[in-house]
């Protein structure tokens, strides 16, 4: 099987090197705010373009083609291993899970999905984008961190603060425990089969992290992740770390096998460099609403950033997902600065 | 008129010594969770109850009977004085604006109510309130922060991560700044009205500051915050520094001129007090959904926080709102082992 070349600038940067550019890529890249994300998106609903994979493939590739980044990363969604889970689930536009997970009888009911059978789109959107991708652009798939998922799994939908999910964390501390557990259990399986169809990098997404205290997220939290960190690795591919609220979770993210640690936009990029110890890699951390900003203001922005970074083990991205309406000509500012410095 | 004596614990505490006995309060302490405010509700709306000076004072003295606490906070709402700058407002029960404030216009026709006229049952209350309060229990009154007001008026209506108020923070400096600058001149009237109704202190709440990065936070919204806590000052009353988010935001917070800073539950107490020199006090910083939690867990939890503040300037609190579904026997739980340690 295919993979990137080991001198691809992503691969040198997350495995601790100076790459000969600074890679770039940019959160949930392949979305609305592209016109060719929005020709796609006429014709398939969000589900249909998740589980079709030429589509999906087609929709990956996409911001890839035009901005020249560093990075694939597959279109698909934290949530789509939900309906084999058991749960159906629909868009609109956010996310709504038929039914919550709120007792032990819930989370026992569980089912852990067989990757090859039940999320074969994804995987053969993996296998498509492997082959028609340069060898020098890393391909990266991503499951969502358990506790993220668990958050919707808990409150059916979005919520600002995830009351719900804290208050089953405290109140029902066995059930909330198994819950993260089958969660664990039902997504190291597609992690390996994420590699197997040609990631050359795994990054695990906990959205929802800033909500938690750091002690409830280092004990409670972040030792599941952390499963599926380690099997990204077993399977031979990169693992990388995502935590929104990643500097309130510093200590538990410096400690994780995770070669390369995505940091959100609230603390500037220097302040992680002095508590993340080498060799990990860090990727980020742009706020994403800075694309909004005149040219000068994002062009110094996106150099403050690559300053405090230095030239080695660093990834250029933003903190968090790319917004809708931004112009894609922002994406093109970015990437052109972030290479400059 | 009437003040709290100077030996009352939330005084002493406040003003960096050691109190008779742990002063505690719950934040938003006057609400659904009690069978005696819901019985009020059933023949008020929410804002005619912040309306109607009697009643929100029969209100705000409930939670303070039956636990005995050591603050009263006026029952009100941070968006109350929003109608006098010129804007209706409903609650659907989150708040909704009849408007949004996004341009240089906008921000222009922006009134600044005079207290005493536009918000008279706010400073009724107040009256009311002080003249049936024990003199050991402090008065707060309180008002929103300058950005946490930004972010209703910019957006409408509750968010997330308040994408579109970072993106103007970001893309429309010079209205944003305008804004918050706007908003502080209609506030500052009122904090000075609060004090002079009788309140021994007032809070200002930074609710949604947790979105904001380090830099931002410091530079562009801490300043106008901090003009508000100096009225507080400046009319003789304590100044109560609230931020969600605060360990993110703790340098700009240590620089404060407030008195009393209180914290989220994102970090423990014991991290809080490494970082913030004497005579500051803290107050916080319980997790509100450990409420749920059962009582030998809670007590422990109580414990933990009382045990990393030691028994000098600190005022328990939680860290962030009291939730709805709450048994009021957990809060006489949390004065109990708050009392005892």
């Amino acid at each position: 099987m295919m993979r990137a070349r080991a001198d691809a600038p992503y691969l040198v940067a997350a495995r601790g090197g100076r790459p000969s550019r600074r890679p770039v890529w940019i959160l949930r890249q392949a979305g609305r705010y592209l016109p060719e994300y929005r020709a796609m998106r006429a014709r398939h609903t969000f589900l249909q373009l998740c589980n079709d994979a030429e589509a999906a493939a087609e929709v990956t590739l996409q911001p890839v083609r035009r901005f020249g980044l560093d990075a694939a990363i597959l279109f698909t969604d934290l949530l789509i291993p939900v309906p084999p889970m058991g749960i159906d689930l629909d868009f609109d536009p956010a996310p709504v899970l038929a039914r919550t997970v709120r007792s032990r009888a819930d989370v026992a009911a569980l089912r852990v999905p067989d990757p090859e059978r039940d999320l074969r789109p994804m995987l053969d959107t993996a296998r498509h984008v492997r082959a028609a991708l340069p060898q020098d652009v890393a391909l990266l798939g991503f499951v969502g961190a358990p506790f993220t998922m668990a958050c919707y799994l808990i409150e059916g939908r979005g919520s600002k603060q995830w009351d719900l999910t804290r208050r089953l964390l405290h109140a029902e501390p066995a059930t909330f425990d198994a819950l993260l557990d089958r969660i664990t259990e039902a997504l190291v399986p597609l992690v390996t089969a994420l590699v197997r169809a040609g990631c050359d990098g795994v990054q695990v997404f906990d959205s929802w992290a800033s909500v938690l205290s750091a002690h409830d997220y280092a004990r409670r939290c972040a030792p599941h992740t952390e499963r599926l960190l380690a099997a990204a690795r077993a399977a031979g591919a990169l693992a990388i770390d995502y935590v929104n609220g990643a500097a309130q979770h510093v200590e538990a993210m410096s400690r994780s096998c995770a070669e390369v640690l995505a940091v959100d936009w609230r603390r500037d990029l220097g302040w992680f460099r002095e508590r993340i110890p080498s060799p990990k890699a860090l990727q980020g951390n742009l706020d994403p609403t800075l694309l909004f900003a005149d040219e000068a203001t994002l062009r110094a922005a996106v150099r403050a950033i690559c300053a405090a970074a230095g030239p080695d083990r660093h990834i250029f991205n933003l903190g968090h997902g790319i917004l809708p309406d931004v112009d894609p000509r922002a994406v093109e500012i970015v990437v052109d600065e972030a290479r400059r410095t």
